[in-house]
């Protein structure tokens, strides 16, 4: 799992009330089939500007490849994969570049395009909005596990199905109903994105942590040490700002696993977790109220006992 | 060197008359110090923009780096060196994405900003056209040279300035005197891009080669073998559109050597070619008049002695 250090979206005030919202990510494979690869990467790169409100315009893809061991028709399966991803977010792939390198990785430059006044930011939570996550955790966990011969078929495709789904959804109705402040779950895991949230909005999210956050078998693996080394460093770096009260280890473990193209977390006034919920549901979209926002306190994140 | 196998750049219909031109480039360091790699990298990801006529807006570092072996302060010197460059051309950074990686890669994903009418493609050039080139050749033979230990520190000095010079200036005077096709010299060598704008023009082009088109010593380690990889492979693959006359080989060799932030390749009508030497010597341009278009013939490519 990489780890992003430098921001991972910018925004550039562009004509009349617009924005371009801007994105590049890149990684290495995550599931073996090159085409669900490439669909993965496009999910990923595109969520970005879902979680800032924006629309995918275009996009530019980043290819490493190790020329002499990877046949080409791999390399055009995954590009057919990110492509096939990118016409369904209606973003137009419009240029890239490939470098050889010794390990192969893919990902894309994204820009799309964002009213102003609709713009989210992680900065606007306040006390008293709920907490809402808009596809369940686990995914480095899984990754692990396949890399380890440890995860079945079944398993397999639920967690590349929900790698390669779009943030769409979840960032219209994130629009429509005006969520505070929005973000998506990635390489930080839940934990390092809610904090990000936490300090930018000057606020501290509470969590009411539960199995039913995870995809099947995730807590067992964890709790069988199968972990990738993101997850440990996460917890290492996070772990200070948290206030784990006396939440189940294991549990615990799982918030910090860094995440391959995560749902998003959104902070959402109360009155207006009903009717976001329903759209979500009628979208088709995953969804858990995982907590909510409370003054500012010692612990950017407190976990409680749910 | 690096080889673009796909695209480089791309342009997107955007409001009103305008379109947004987007270029993504990253490669392993032509330099040591990385102060003046940061800065070419960023030159060479902006020339894709100024090659099309546009005005850069903003930019995505793209960073992959061996984060054992490399120490911060290095990294922080890369991306000083991009940031300064990126100012001079007036481009934001608003963001980027790092990897952990065995080998160091760096460069952008740029966005500029071209008027849909004044936009330069490499598919205008007219038989009759004159060809001129805005940066001298040979930075492909001068990193071997230096990675082999046998540049003095005076001639590094020089590549170095060259690949880290800007082609805004050569830009904006090919669209102030309307040059009809434009393209940027990069990984491909001269013959590879003059072939790419021969065939989108369908014309040919017809060059006289002169020692005078190199930098210092770049002919003399030619014939000494000292060539990089990339030179030979796009003798390979371009060489076959390619009529060479009597040209000596040493020269033609030349031709192929894959270039780093190199200059612009212009097609100007004739009666606009001593104004457009003018302008470009007043912004202290290097410039050679290097050919002419024809009407298609049978190869793309024809050398002349001059």
């Amino acid at each position: 799992m990489d780890q992003s250090t430098l921001d991972d979206a910018g925004v550039f005030a562009f004509g009349r009330g617009e924005a371009l919202v801007q994105t590049a990510d890149f990684f290495t494979p995550v599931v073996d089939d090159p085409f669900d690869y490439g669909q993965i990467a496009a999910a990923n790169a595109l969520s970005d500007v879902y979680a800032m409100g924006g629309t995918p315009l275009t996009a530019l893809a980043l290819l490493c490849y190790p020329e002499a061991q990877l046949p080409p028709e791999v390399v055009r399966e995954i590009l057919r994969g990110g492509l096939d991803k990118m016409r369904e977010a209606g973003a137009s792939v419009i240029g890239g570049h490939s470098v050889r390198d010794q390990e192969l990785k893919f990902g894309y430059a994204v820009t799309g395009v964002v009213q102003r006044r609709r713009l989210l930011t992680n900065a606007g939570a306040r006390p008293g909005d709920a907490i809402v996550l808009t596809k369940p955790l686990g995914t480095g966990v899984l990754s692990t596990a396949l890399k380890q011969g440890s995860l079945e078929a079944r398993l397999l495709r639920r967690v590349t199905r929900l790698m390669a789904a779009l943030n769409r959804g979840a960032a219209e109705a994130a629009v429509e109903f005006k969520a505070r402040a929005a973000t998506d779950v990635t390489g930080y895991g839940l934990i390092g994105h809610a904090m990000q949230m936490a300090d930018a909005s000057q606020v501290s999210l509470r969590l009411f942590p539960s199995p039913r956050w995870f995809l099947p078998r995730v807590l067992e693996f964890v709790a069988a040490g199968v972990t990738p080394g993101g997850l440990k460093s996460n917890r290492e770096y996070f772990g200070r700002g948290v206030n784990a009260g006396d939440v189940d280890d294991t549990l615990q473990q799982g918030l910090y696993d860094p995440q391959t193209s995560g749902g998003l977390l959104l902070a959402v006034p109360v009155r207006r977790v009903a009717p976001l919920l329903a759209a979500l549901k009628r979208r088709r979209t995953w969804t858990a109220v995982i907590g909510e926002a409370i003054p500012r306190a010692p612990f950017a994140v407190e976990l409680r006992r749910g």
